[in-house]
């Protein structure tokens, strides 16, 4: 099976469409990017909330346009914030998104993260060491960092699509999304991101952002890692190290589309 | 009532008390701004301190120069963190700041935002949203995001210091601070800083810093407003989106008021 | 005593030693920099881990190349999951490093800060007023901040090294590593890194990474803060104040040590 390049014109609509809405996304993240997610979302046009009391995370989510769960530093007290959020988030119809952080490296965080697949998000998005894991495929990669490349995860990724009815994103070198049947691929970007810490955590976010104005997951995830592979390269083309590279990073989100 | 503007000449002479005296700020704030505010109160002239532990706060805020107490993430250990301060700030006779991020918005963060205003702050900063939710006189904003202006929440803020005996800073185009009968405009500053996730709450740790050195809370606020909107202008006039801006509004609090 | 000033060429075999190796850090450190930590650990050319959840700590640091236990805002539960770490890194036989974070501040934290260095960190790595209070020999710095010069805690550095069998790393205008019987001086940097928040605690982490791939800790530390100081000296030749210096600190890490 090939994989569809997703067009920019289309992702282009998408964040249009992102920005006159402003959607409020909801995050529980891990402690490392909060910062850096908050603004990720306020750079490409969103607005985030980062609540994280179990007493408000139910009906923030209930009232958030779109929510992520992201499973980075869990502590059974964010585990519980995060429970009520997904709860909140099925009374109030909001898309969420998980992000399956180190899957396949600690079995007490794999039952987690599998706990959380079944309550049914609408994306799963993931490196391809955190996808191959969750499929059943793979050995987990070093801590954060993935070891495989996404190309090897795409199949799996398809089977864990049918399997469990959730779009998966597997990004890496070449971005994937799929639901199984449509497969869209999303090329470019940066190998500089990979040393900034929180890209791949806050391309989650911006995955919720996009779910959160665009019906159809595929798309939407498709959309989110355009923007991110386009704000990559904007971001490389200014800067030389990783440093300058976060900040050029933040403003490739911002003016995209339209670069200088 | 018409609002005074607070002379930079007067902001400027306050700022310098501040490097000279160098205050140590006592600073419980939220999970996703901690690293924004310490580089804020550093590049500004103050010294951060962070401390969380419900072991510790009570003895460092009674020998801090200065408290903020700032909601945005509440959880039931950070909430007995904060009230072992404050009571530590009482003892001490520490002037604290309280920052009421979201009022308005969850009924249970609504109860604990007015429990620590009863305990008499010297000053609460907010944006128009929280002010007029305070003052009774709002439905809150979207998450952190105000969806009043400013110049809507002055008569409500003038209302709420009478009532409660804290001075009332409330922040957007124009920033105000009033105790309820003299109060002090800030106009400028840039619309790109709530693109920066923290430039509200870390303002809200400079009025911390600026009461610390002068006892006047209309004037400490007034000043730290000064500086925070001259740092914007400064950020504005150096780059064009948020990522560096985000660097070159720190570099403008370190440079104030002596621009290149 | 005299200390040796450390070989820059003997620090590039061993930053070249650990490029090659790319270590996997665990990180256990305080809230305010965990982000700073990755993307210095990053930049540097490690590989950063900051899972704090008790149940996954132990097992973690047992397959961890090195780890960090920082206290620069212990809570019970991080405690917690710090004591699993350090537990992990015996049966892992993982080279781990204590940030005493403030000692001589609060007696609570001092007393935490002992019990770990009771259970034999490789290296301890402070500044001047922080190894002055563990040695005995000061009263403790203003918050974070230390009122000493780095050259004052020289000799007390040797004692607590001797008297302990922990490697101690005093880092300021000069840092230095020491066992007690060897010392190593790293004069350079820049001040402006004081003005950063998290260069300090993030020093620590380096000292880890290099922990792993040199065995010898006195040369280990003195490897990282050779590093950070060119870092510094490179950052202070490209920017002029702390937010533009904070990126480039960072690019300085990755480029180092070919600079442009």
């Amino acid at each position: 099976m090939t994989a569809e390049v997703f067009s920019s014109f289309e992702a282009d609509r998408i964040l249009l469409e992102l920005r006159r809405r402003r959607p409020l996304v909801h995050c529980l993240t891990n402690d490392v990017v909060q910062e850096m997610t908050a603004n990720v979302l306020l750079a490409a046009g969103a607005s985030p909330a980062m609540t994280v009391a179990p007493e408000e995370t139910r009906g923030f989510a209930k009232i958030a346009d779109a929510l992520l769960v992201n499973l980075g530093t869990p502590t059974r007290d964010r585990i519980e914030a995060m429970q009520a959020a997904v709860a909140g988030a099925a009374e109030g119809n909001t898309p969420w998104v998980l992000d399956p952080v180190a899957a396949g490296v600690i079995p007490w965080r794999d039952g987690v993260i599998r706990e959380f697949l079944r309550r049914k998000p609408v994306i799963v998005r993931g490196n391809a060491s955190e996808v191959l894991a969750l499929a059943g495929a793979g050995t987990g990669g070093q801590g954060v960092d993935s070891t495989d490349a996404s190309s090897a995860a795409l199949e799996p990724a398809r089977r864990l699509a049918l399997q469990t009815g959730v779009a998966v994103c597997v990004t890496g070198e070449v971005d994937y999304a799929t639901d199984g049947r449509r497969t869209l691929a999303v090329p470019g970007g940066s190998a500089m991101a990979t040393l900034v810490v929180g890209t791949g955590c806050s391309l989650s976010a911006l995955v919720a952002a996009f779910a959160a104005v665009h019906p159809d997951p595929v798309e939407a995830a498709a959309a989110a890692c355009t923007l991110a592979k386009r704000a990559a390269e904007y971001a490389a083309r200014q800067a030389q190290a990783p440093g300058r590279f976060h900040s050029a990073y933040i403003d490739g989100l911002y003016l995209a589309p339209n670069f200088e």
